[in-house]
């Protein structure tokens, strides 16, 4: 993919050992996965790949490593970048001092708000950054036809990433019914990424269903939740994504199924970590680390996230530590949970105890990333307001720590012919702002399990559509926290009354900050603060908010478009 | 590589279960190379690939398999098919039946004939053959400098074959020295094959050598001897094909490193194995069954045929029994010696039994393959003398079952100042007459070792550049033995005095018949019953004949250049 930088006549002068190399790893304990051992060794470094290991080579610099562990550098096999709500070259701060050289990402949020110029901006912002950011190209925008996001991206528009050095393949197929019946726009989709990886997505699939999902030429599944059904996907053929997200954490459900028959076929993947996360439990290590203490062999926890990526997504530059790959390197002093001390990135030293060293850290911020407006809100045309036209009404049914909602019926809390919030009865007011377009379509309805007592939290980071989407105890908190949304370019607010509580603005599509995401993580901690203040119970109220919007998944949802009945797959009233 | 012969939607139908499958498989044994188990399931096949696995399906046509298992197609993953004695077709009528549906072959000998004419004279002959060819080009055309060869093959000529769909990536770069001191020759073939498989050869390869051997991109080797020389590779990077040919049997030693954690590294091959071979032990089929014998898990066996060259060579359209693959399937009884039943390619039924089904063998059969005549001798010219210039000669000393000989002096044995055979000593005269350009170079020699006590053996099969090569304990029985084989074109002879006592034409490029192979290992069986009355006691006297002339092995071996001192390599004088 990068060739590296010395020619091969000068690489081979190396490895003969007529020739110093860069860098000479002393002392270290190589993870070897393709033996499956822990060796003793040195290891060579020249042009940016590895030119030997073994003893009897000369370098410019060595380094005595007295015995730290040294294993190739990770691979993330499916992340949003969006989900650390920082831009690559940030998110490239948090992570690769963890030891993650390389990811593939789904630009898909940044996708459904800015189409291909959002894609690009991925692209740019990762550019030249101590992380190689491979991208697959997002399969879903917009996600369904009962939402509105920011763009529309048909085959023809994907394929003009295809010449993208960095673009791998076709991201997350979600839309499974879509390929299971053969639509016809999803297979120009698959056909345009035809010989390329083409990733999946598809949650409780099995049977024939199933079947066809893996004949249409999908590789890879990262939504499994139990052994049963990650083993009927294995058989298939899709390998299987081990996923430890903050919102979903699979990896201990399924390590039951990594046995030294099947691990080949795992691969570890973040898919959306949150800044907390990210900085405190850690990216694809704090995976690796989890495998580990769970009784995987260390070997085969680091081949899962190294070797089998890499093989999966034809990288075969890199996923090992062998002569002739990049020299992306981890070092670190215990193989029961792997901490990168220094990690390397093609053979340069670009990270030591947790930091990324200074050239590379001053650089990313040199010039802090713009991109157009994207949330456009008239104050003027905001409105909450219901107007009765019946006593009962749906009302989505939030399910702690969960995406599927129930479908309620309730007696509507009515005043002067308006339908209301009523805290009493944990009955909130919800609104689904289009900010895309500016057409001010607003939808309303209203939902139970939040639990705010009093005030409203607002947000434009909201699946897959990522339109602002508010929720209140009256309208007045409702449209201060939309207003303080919108007046940061996008972001997250909580309200109370006329008073805004806490904000975090994400001007960069209304998903990503501009600043370093240790603040952005400060933000957030005291976003949660407020809303708890405000009287819920939930973990985090903002992501539980961000799924409530998302009408792909059971059973009642609400967009900009209205509340959708997701069993039936349409638009219904809210007054039943 | 090859699109299914149904279009998608109609594929997805058929996974549903919404149309019936074009064959059903009905209890079967699914040996699941990805999850490692064996499963009882259903298999349906349409438009050539599977459908789907699991109950509920239906079909235009159903067998029921009553338990037997069924496993994905065997890979042969590095194979001479010239070796065989027949041309692809008639290859492909032996191996077929044993179950192996894909191989990838290295045209090197025939290369070393026609050149590129000969390779696409192996492509052209394995199109539409019930198994799938793949080729890779012979990086080594001529093998050294210090033989004459029918062709020459640069770089830009290899890269007129990168069109080819069946053209995979570079054969054995058996040049390792070269690759290794960068000599810029060969970093050009590498070039010109960057991104695609290139396939390795080096034994006794250690160190830095080895190092800079993979570092300069080289994928496999399939000449290991040892454990210890496998792990070295293995650790290095390179894949580990345990090869089990005719003259060089490798699997049984290496077995014991394959492991459940370095099995993927590892795939099987045949590399060169002669008709009787074929006939009566089998293909990959035979090492199998040796691997399983050994010890090793039976899935894990046919992974190292199916799964694993699959991925090495990025085929990812077979190597499993998988939705959206090749429906190439072996169907077998005994999960501990499998021995296909019924062989299907691209879902249809190509073998049953041990023999290719009545359409397709008679197919192969309507066109007897041709090529232009390669033995280029003139009777007149040929001349077997040698004029005695000192009493002392340097004498090839074979070595029973190896490659590798010694280097005697002996005293000459005189009569009328002319150097002859003394059988009485076991001194036999070698001859090998240059037989591409018509040249009548002739290089003449002197072997102990082969036992012959009169008559002559002669052969155009003499790795690496196919020469006439004559053995004898006289110069008539020399010259008999040796227009015998000219006059067919090619092939092999045993003679005495004036009478060809037995002889198999090769006329097809002096190294396959175009007749049968049954007939060809009968005709080969006469011949070495020739040569064992000829006195002879070496298992089989034309193999270890064709290697005395193989100039890359030590330490001293006989071209049409003259005598080669192999660790000097160059031409030394007969005479001391």
């Amino acid at each position: 993919m990068y060739p590296p930088s010395m020619e091969l006549p000068q690489l081979l002068a190396v490895s003969r050992g007529e020739r110093p190399a860069d860098l000479l790893l002393r002392n270290a304990g190589l993870v070897n996965v393709f033996s499956g051992e822990v060796n003793a060794t040195a290891i060579a470094v020249a042009g940016g790949v590895i030119a030997g290991l073994g003893a009897g080579y000369e370098a410019h610099e060595e380094i005595d490593l007295d015995g730290r562990f040294v294993a190739p550098g990770f691979i993330d096999a499916h992340v949003h970048i969006e989900s650390s709500m920082v831009p690559p070259a940030e998110f490239a701060r948090a992570v690769v001092p963890r030891g993650v050289t390389t990811v593939v990402t789904d630009p898909h949020e940044i996708g459904n708000v800015l189409g291909l110029r959002g894609i690009r901006f991925m692209l740019e912002q990762s550019e030249g950054a101590p992380l190689d950011v491979l991208v697959n190209a997002p399969s879903c925008v917009p996600a369904t036809h009962l939402e509105t996001s920011g763009a529309h991206l048909a085959a023809a528009d994907l394929a003009t990433l295809l010449g993208h050095p960095r673009v791998l393949g076709l991201a997350e197929v979600m839309n499974y019914p879509g390929v299971i019946a053969g639509d016809e726009e999803v297979l120009a989709k698959l056909r345009a990424f035809g010989g390329r990886p083409i990733d999946g997505h598809c949650p409780g699939l099995s049977d024939h269903r199933l079947q066809a999902y893996a004949a249409a030429g999908i590789g890879n599944d990262h939504e499994c939740t139990s052994v049963d059904e990650a083993l009927s996907k294995l058989r298939a053929g899709l390998t299987i994504f081990l996923r430890e997200a903050t919102n979903a954490r699979n990896l201990r459900a399924l390590l039951p199924l990594v046995s030294p028959l099947t691990e080949r076929r795992f691969c570890l993947c973040t898919d959306d970590r949150h800044p907390a996360d990210l900085l405190e439990e850690g990216s694809i290590d704090h995976l690796i680390r989890i495998a580990i203490a769970e009784g995987v062999d260390p070997v085969v926890a680091i081949r899962m996230a190294t070797l089998n990526p890499a093989e999966h997504y034809g990288l075969h530059d890199r996923g090992a530590v062998a002569p002739g790959r990049r020299a992306d390197l981890v070092v670190f002093r215990d193989l029961a949970a792997p901490r990168a001390e220094m990690v390397f990135r093609d053979g340069k030293l670009v990270a030591r105890n947790g930091r990324l060293l200074g050239d590379e850290a001053d650089r990313l911020h040199q010039s802090v990333p713009s991109l157009p407006p994207t949330v456009h809100i008239d104050p003027e045309r905001l409105d909450f307001s219901i107007r009765a036209t019946g006593t009962r009404i749906r009302v989505i049914g939030a399910v702690p720590d969960q995406l599927v909602t129930e479908s309620l019926v309730m007696d509507a809390a009515l005043r002067d012919r308006q339908a209301i919030a009523d805290p009493s009865r944990d009955l909130l007011k919800m609104a689904v702002v289009e900010r895309h377009h500016g057409t001010g379509r607003t939808g309303l309805g209203f939902v139970r399990g939040v639990g705010l007592r009093r005030g409203a939290i607002a947000s434009t980071v909201a699946h897959d559509h990522h339109n602002l989407v508010v929720i209140g105890a009256d309208d007045a908190s409702m449209r201060t926290a939309a207003l303080a949304v919108a007046k940061s370019g996008g972001g997250l607010a909580a309200a109370e009354g006329e008073r805004v509580l806490a904000r975090l603005p994400l001007p960069l599509a209304g998903l990503m900050s501009d600043r370093p995401i240790e603040e952005v993580r400060d933000d957030m901690r005291a976003l949660l603060e407020a809303a708890h203040g405000l009287g819920t119970a939930l973990h985090d109220p903002y992501m539980a908010m961000s799924f409530l919007a998302l009408e792909v998944i059971p059973a009642l949802k609400l967009t900009d478009l209205g509340l959708v009945d997701v069993e039936r797959f349409e638009i219904v009233p809210l007054f039943v």
